[in-house]
This record gives structure tokens, C-alpha cells and sequence, in this order.
């Protein structure tokens, strides 16, 4: 049972980004946005939860200090989530009272949210960079700006039993919708229609999705498609044939995200390399979770996926192996995959209690097309915990 | 009647991206980004209608070209929108591939995302600029980036018909819930009562939250509350008292903004310094509607509102007269509003045919709180058009 108290996790996520900047050894935090509901850093879901409209900072310090500085219109609204010590408003411009709140703390290191690796920790934009350095010039501030992206890793990532649980949820609403998708899905369907069950399923729960409704949930029919990001077609499932679902919900403000494959057919006819490559997916995604802790490397997860499918005589995935799951579907952090270039430092990342990550991939057939699962799992002390019923078996529709 | 085809605004508002570059003498615009559904520029609705996962560039040139290279998993789902020439799909890193279709391109002038003054052409984050220095270096690209700005604030302030179209509907339903709020509200009901009846009215009309669902509407009773972004309370609606609202809708993906005036009892209890402060709105409006034409710089027409307040003697407005309506219900581009410090170079824009803006304010009266009001206007050859219909007197209800 999710026991829900507005802004409770807002608040407890923001004494945790003070308990972790006293780790870090970081004086100070500093989110810097404004007009929110245009673009929105996406650390403020985690520590405000809700809108900003002028210039607004948000200011955490090792000591244990939430101070905001708002446009007046948003003063009242921000007090009343009572996440905050002190919210001072202004009118005309924010500078002075950013320098002088800034004065007395006077911290050696701000962290602001800027990050080439972590799109989660890369949330200030150029224009609100450049205020902010010209609204620092002339004091001692201005050269005290470091990157956040370590801070806003581990406070993503450290999910607390409460958003643990929320994403508990989300998985558990994913996994009853499929297990009334196998009852509905039936040969000569088009990807759309099964498309629509799955939304109409999600109104019935009250959840929305996890990720782009266009291509929420993925469902490739047939043995045609590159699995990716493209949306439902007038394709039609076909008997022998496999149906592929990437489908993710979102439940009080947290996700989930798992693939599902389906076989139209018997058990007995299965062709031997389709159930080859689903056992092969199934059983690299468990070598993973054997190995991953607290402490694993990013890419060390990644290879240990990577090298038992090379094994098997697969071509490698074209993506990375895992990524974090929370607040966002990719909630940024360190991932589960390989050193390639657009993938920055992030698989160099290390693995946390508490953090919950995807465990995906897909290898391909010669005649079927690809074939794909996706877990969820949460990093424990001594390993993982699977939150999704692991899929043992290709899911037979007759 | 609005047609709707998929993704046809979004075409149009490429081809218009083209010919702005081209009247403003700029070679190329480069949009830069990556895993839109944690924090989307806000141009990608206008040009894209989507997400992008991987880091993504989409090249609009002054030739009238429209190129997108993107992950490869995101390939199929930008080319079937078929709003670009030519979607290059890549699998391990975009440098190469982004470095080459500008050499071909070979642009003097390349605008990016970024804008002290207007958040809605700010959408280029710190780290995916630094990346972007990063894979210029060594290129002779790297020199010659500019603000997109001017740009993005044409593309967005000159509104097609079709999306004219979009926010008239958008008021049309607003209006249409303020009609049928008139009969619903009694002395008596609280803030929350009445903000639940337009939920459930935006649902009835298959219609979204304008801006943040927290305060929209803005549901303000009695004398106490300083309008501003603060939510509906358990305060409840008394008899002789005022109460205000401020609400707007999105209409497939297009935003209404208006303020109206409710108050308790018989025309002719209505006090008289309630009665002066509401003909003083509601003439100031109309005195900036008779001056706003194209041409016009914003912070003038914001003195002709912020004069006649004064001259009423009241005390000045604390915020801007108006400002842009779109797919963002603050829009951004030219400001209809003072030369604060907070409002940076926005005041200074100018007004063009086919801007829709706000125009609204409030003045304060000694017993019974503010009055505001907001309607909706579109720049016209000649002047302007009011898209709603001006409150004209304060709505009794009995």
C-alpha cells in the first residue's frame, strides 16, 4: 500500500540532496530556472514538484539548509509545499537577492546542473547560463561553478522506499495489463488495435505513460521491423509469427519499462531458432543480474550481457544493456553499457543500493526478426531483486 | 471547422523556419538535442511533433532544405512524419555524420538555440552545447554559431491560419466553461469545488491544462489572496465579495489565457471602488486593443495600460501587460511589457501581423482585493482583433 502525502517525497528527495552534497564535500546546490512549464529541468520534479514562472534559484547546502528565491506570483505556491526553510520573492529582477543569499553562505563550490554525459543532470540552459554569469560577475561566485551531474546521479539514483515502491506499482500495472493483452491479442489483429487495448487498459488503472504515447507501447508484429521508436502500423500479427511489446506506465509519478515477446502458435511450433534466440535473450538478461551489485562498473554489466550473446553466435545489440528507471523511463545515471562514444561517461558510472535499472536486449533471427525482452530490476546489498516477473517462456497465443 | 491532418502544422512551420532563415540572411539553423521526453526544446513541437532519444540535429537550411540525422532507432518514426528531406540515421556517434552534411552545406551563419531574454528560443542545454564545441573543434563550424532568437521568435509569433484556427477554439471552449461556471458557482463553495467543475468541464471537452493543472484556473475568493500562481484553497466564495479566475485550455496543442471577474450579489450592491477598478481593467485594455498594431514596440503599448492605471491613480501592475499565445501559453518573442530587469531585451520586440497576445491586469482596491482581467488578441493588418470576447461588466451572480 503507497501511502500518499503530497510533496513527501519532494521533501525527503531534498534533504537527501543536502545529505549528499555534505558527502560530496559541495557547499552548495543551485537550481537555476525559469518559466518551467516551457522546458523543465528535470531535477525539479525531484525537488520542488511543479512549476516556476520568472528567474527562479533554488539553493541546498551541505548544512542542511532548501532556501528559494521566487517571482512574488509564486511565492504562496511554493511556501505552501512546505519543502522549502525560506522562500524570499522579488519583483523586478532577482540578481541582488541571488548575490546576497549566495554572500552568506558563502560556499567554496556551487554545483549548477550541467552535464555532457547525463541529460537528467544537464538541465540549465545557455541563456540562463550566461545570466547567470553575468549576475555573478565582480563576485567571488563566478569561478566557484562546478558540474552538479555527481550530486543529481546519486539522488536520482538512490531511490527511497517510497519511490521504490511507486515503481513497485508501475510494474505491477504493466504486468496485469499484459496478462489481459494475452487474452485479447489474436492472429490477424493490426499493431494499432492492440495499440488501443493497451491505452484503454492504462485510463482503466489511471496511469499514463511512460514515455512518448506514440510509440508507447511499441508493437511489432511479424518479422519486418527493427525494434526502436517507431510507432503502431496497420501491420497485421500473422499465425507462426511473433508480436513484440516495449510498453512502460507511469504510476505517481514513477515508471516502468519491460519488453514482452508473444508467439502465435503452439508450444511444438516453435521454430528452434526462434525459441534459440529467446532463451539466448532470457538467459544473457539473468548472467547480468547475477553479476551486477553495488560496486559493478557500468560497462563491466554491459559486457557481461554482451560477450554470453557473442558466445551464442549473435550479433551484439546496438544498444546499451541497461539504463536507470524512476522518475524517468531513461532516469540518467550510470548505465548499463558499452564505451561508445555517444554514450559519454555514463557506462564508466558505478552501481548503488537502491538504484533500479533495465536489464534489455534483442539478438535476430534469420527468418523471424528480433527478438527482445526487458526486466526491471532494483539493486540490493548483496545483488539485484527482479520488481518484473522475469519472462521464462515465449508467450503462446492460439 | 478545423481539418485536421497529422503533422501538417508541423510541416508548414519547417517550410516558414526556411524562409525566415532566408528573409534574415542566416545560412542555417541547427536544432541539438537528445532524449526530448526528459526536457524538449521548446521548438521540437513546431518542427517535429515528437520525441528524439539520442542525440539528434535537425538542419533547416535558407535553400529551403530540412535534414534530420538521428539515432537509428528513431529513423522510422521521424521519416514517417514526412516533414524532412532527408532523416540519416546513425548507430554509435553523430559526429562524423554532423560534421559532414555541414561541410556540404558549408553555412556562413549557423543559429542555435540559445537566448538570454526568451525561454522559448533557450532550448539548448550547457552540456549539449559544450558536446557541440566538442565535435566542431578543428571544423570551421565552430566560429560560426549565432542565437537563433530573431528566428524562433518569428517562427513562433507569426501564427499560421491554421493555428489562428487552434486558438480560437481553445478561447472558444474557455469561454464556453465560463458560461456554464456562471451557473455552477454559488456563495459558499470553496476555491477547490469550483477548480474541480472546470476539470471536469476541460474533460467534458476533451481539453488540457494550458499551463501547470496545480493553479489552472486560478480560482481566487475575497479580498486576501494576491492573484498570482498559488492554488485553489478550501476558501470559500462569500456574498458581496469578488472572485477571479485565470484559466486556459490547450485545443490539440494550442493554448487560450483569460482572467474574469465574478461578483456576489445584485448589480446594484456592486460597491463603487469595485465598480471604478473594474471599468479601470477593463478601459486600459481597451485603450493598449486601440494602440497595438504591427509595428509597435512592446514596451509602448505596455505604457498605455500602465499610464492609465496611473492616471486612475492606482497603483501600477507588477508584471508585464500582455504576452504571446501559442503552443505555449507564455509564448515568447516580443513582450508586451515594462523595461524590467527581469524582462531583459523582451520589451523591445516588436509586434507583427499574425502574433496573438494577452492583453491583462490588475489594480488593487482598498476593501475587497484585487481586479484583474485577460483577453486574447490577434495582430491584424490594421491593428488588432480581440479573439475573446471583453468582459464588459462584472458577472452578478445571485
Amino acid at each position: 500500500m503507497v501511502i500518499e502525502v503530497k510533496y513527501e517525497i519532494e521533501k525527503t528527495k531534498a534533504n537527501q540532496a543536502c545529505d549528499i552534497l555534505n558527502e560530496l564535500e559541495i557547499d552548495a546546490w543551485l537550481v537555476w530556472v525559469r518559466e518551467t512549464s516551457q522546458m523543465a529541468d528535470p531535477v525539479l520534479d525531484l525537488v520542488l514538484g511543479g512549476d516556476l514562472v520568472w528567474q527562479s534559484a533554488l539553493i541546498f547546502t551541505s548544512t542542511g539548509e532548501k532556501i528559494g528565491i521566487v517571482g512574488n506570483f509564486d511565492k504562496d505556491g511554493v511556501d505552501a509545499k512546505g519543502i522549502y526553510d525560506h522562500i524570499i520573492p522579488y519583483t523586478t529582477g532577482i540578481k541582488d537577492e541571488l548575490v546576497k543569499q549566495l554572500s552568506k553562505i558563502d560556499p567554496e563550490k556551487i554545483a549548477i546542473n550541467y552535464s555532457t554525459n547525463d541529460v537528467a543532470a544537464d538541465g540549465l540552459s545557455v541563456g540562463m547560463h550566461m545570466l547567470l554569469q553575468d549576475y555573478l560577475r565582480n563576485t567571488p561566485f563566478s569561478n566557484r561553478l562546478i558540474s552538479a551531474e555527481n550530486l543529481i546521479q546519486k539522488l536520482r539514483g538512490r531511490k527511497t522506499s517510497e519511490e521504490v515502491a511507486r515503481i513497485r506499482k508501475a510494474v505491477e500495472i504493466t504486468e496485469d495489463i499484459f496478462e489481459k493483452a494475452k487474452r485479447f491479442v489474436k492472429v490477424g489483429m493490426t499493431e494499432l488495435e492492440i495499440y488501443d487495448f493497451f491505452h484503454q487498459s492504462m485510463k482503466k488503472h489511471g496511469v499514463t505513460s511512460a514515455w512518448d504515447d506514440d510509440h508507447n507501447p511499441a508493437v511489432d508484429a511479424g518479422p519486418y521491423k527493427q525494434f526502436g521508436h517507431a510507432g503502431p502500423t496497420e501491420s497485421k500479427t500473422e499465425e507462426n509469427q511473433l508480436l513484440h511489446f516495449d510498453f512502460g506506465v507511469k504510476y505517481n509519478g514513477y515508471c516502468s519499462d519491460i519488453q514482452r515477446m508473444f508467439f502465435f502458435g503452439q508450444k511444438n511450433d516453435i521454430p528452434s531458432e526462434v525459441q534459440d534466440a529467446f532463451e539466448t535473450v532470457r538467459d544473457g538478461i539473468q548472467a547480468a543480474a547475477k553479476f551486477v551489485k553495488p560496486g559493478a562498473v557500468g560497462y563491466e554489466v554491459d559486457a557481461v550481457a554482451r560477450d554470453f550473446v557473442k558466445a551464442a553466435d549473435y550479433e551484439e545489440y546496438q544498444h546499451a544493456l541497461g539504463h536507470q528507471l524512476g522518475r524517468l523511463a531513461h532516469d540518467g545515471g550510470a548505465l548499463l553499457g558499452p564505451k561508445w562514444e555517444r554514450y559519454g561517461d555514463s557506462p564508466m558510472g558505478v552501481v548503488e543500493v537502491g538504484n533500479v535499472f533495465t536489464l534489455e536486449f534483442y539478438v535476430t533471427t534469420s527468418n523471424y526478426g528480433q527478438v527482445s525482452l526487458e526486466e526491471d530490476i532494483l539493486i540490493t546489498r548483496e545483488g539485484c531483486e527482479f520488481l518484473s516477473k522475469p519472462q521464462q517462456e515465449l508467450i503462446c497465443i492460439n
